[in-house]
């Protein structure tokens, strides 16, 4: 699936994500109304609304990213149908040819996290019968919990060519409590991302590149993605952070190798709800995937920009 | 909830939860075959099988335990069907007077968190209605993003009344990895220990006693485990890592207060599976829930015994 998401970027000419987080307050008001004259204000109802506004943004941005996440505490939250929601989401953007991350920041002791990589990126064995989950390409993974949780993810992911992004820098304000203190003279994000460049070591595709083993790093955290870059040079670095948590494109470039690659930006809520930004009012709530494209654009542009300039 | 898990503990005499972990090679042939033949080889059928095994497993101990905590990653890795699996779990062990430890470990950025904590254990409001998803009594949660990863969890506890397990050592082998790391002296295990203790001071029930906030420190670590009690004063903890993992009753003392409280330990395949065990061995596969029972009856004689010599 790395293979897949390098050929997207190279298509697009994006190293975009979208990432489709849809808070209710995000979803236009009229699809929320034909939703819950259907269903009712219920999680059906919320879980319908949910997946209309994400079919019409997947549609609207299809051809212009190679990827999206998914971000399944949105969808948790609306419980068992939310969670239908997600499957739906997942199935439907691999059928538009889209990548798809799950970001789903799982972690455990080893045979639970091995349910997980099963259920997320793999396949289960149902009496004489293959069965599969979820089915992401590529799943966001916690470390806390050391190698015995992570390792479960490389298995399924030589297994089944599929990717993981192990968090290493997170991109919200209070990420550095634990993952900027120093140990051994150096922070955590340091260490955890030697282990990273040591899992992706281990789990490259045949025909070599980019490993199937990526990393977290926010867009907020520039000077740590310049150091990262060079603790994880196989690795993928997935980037939250651009745009609304106040990413800019000029501060990107360090997360890009020389060749231009091995970085994917994400933005969610600047994307998906840009309808609802001064910016782009003019398409209004009937025109948010048009938004939503016009949103991809400038910051394909923004990006493009700062990746020139450097 | 926390009341309802001590006075759980006081009435049963088992600070006991059990783990409702339910692997498929768990289940009884003939549980499987009787869901397969209904629902074939498939995802439905593995949850449907899944759940009968909870519904048989539950009746046996509901009496006996205050609480269960199913580990949402064994429902995962059936998709959808599996996380409905969960939710029916969870609904029927409430009916029983269970208090529900989501094992979830869930952890994000500030709204995502904050959509796991309203998913898990608070309400959503969908138009004027307020809707309830999953409905945990208590949820675990990963600290690596730092406090803005735990503090929409603090919140929704407060409103609700419910409760958190925050990782802090885990049972794993490879949990030092970065767990143990010294950082200005002191392990991280501690570090976010004394987080847990700051956290359980913020959130503590009107009436006093124990915090919403409590920790996870496996029982496979019990020094660390006595130095953490005293960090965390206020805070249950909850222990896994007993039996099938190698933890025995003898080590399990330190995790309690003086008070005989603050602790409840977990136990998962070595009670729901205890039929696959020699020891059980006579109860056969019809009598799987009968040999769970006389599993946890053991335990809580192990336990007892445990702290009568400490």
């Amino acid at each position: 699936m790395i293979r897949k998401l390098i050929d997207g970027i190279k298509k697009t000419g994006a190293p975009i994500v979208v990432g489709l987080d849809p808070m209710l307050k995000f979803v236009p008001e009229y699809i929320r109304q034909e939703a819950f004259s259907e269903f009712g204000e219920t999680l059906e109802g919320a879980a319908e609304a949910v997946w209309r506004y994400n079919k019409g943004l997947v549609d609207a941005i299809c051809e212009l990213v190679p990827a999206v996440k998914p971000q399944i505490a949105m969808y948790e939250q609306f419980g068992v149908p939310g969670v239908a929601a997600f499957q739906k989401t997942v199935n439907y953007c691999k059928e538009k040819g889209l990548t798809v991350i799950g970001d789903i920041k799982r972690g455990d002791i080893g045979s639970t996290s091995e349910a997980y990589a099963v259920g997320h990126l793999g396949s289960v064995q149902v009496g004489s019968k293959v069965c599969t989950g979820f089915g992401e390409d590529f799943a966001t993974v916690n470390p806390y919990l050391g190698s015995d949780g992570v390792k479960p993810f490389l298995k399924v992911c030589m297994e089944e060519k599929k990717g993981i992004f192990v968090l290493v820098k997170t991109s919200n304000p209070s990420s550095g409590e634990l993952q900027d203190r120093l140990t051994e003279g150096k922070p955590v994000y340091e260490l955890v991302g030697e282990q990273v460049a040591a899992w992706a070591e281990e789990c490259m595709p045949q025909e070599g590149g980019y490993s199937y083993v990526g990393a977290v790093v926010g867009a907020t955290y520039p000077e740590q993605g310049r150091i990262l870059r060079k603790i994880m040079p196989k690795s993928f670095i997935l980037v939250p952070g651009y745009g609304a948590q106040g990413g800019k494109g000029a501060d990107l470039v360090h997360f890009f190798n020389e060749d231009g690659l091995g970085a994917v930006i994400n933005s969610s809520r600047g994307i998906i709800a840009a309808y609802q930004q001064e910016q782009y009012a003019e398409y209004g709530q009937r025109g948010y995937a048009d938004a939503a494209r016009a949103a991809v654009i400038a910051m394909r542009e923004d990006i493009a920009r700062a990746l020139q300039d450097r």
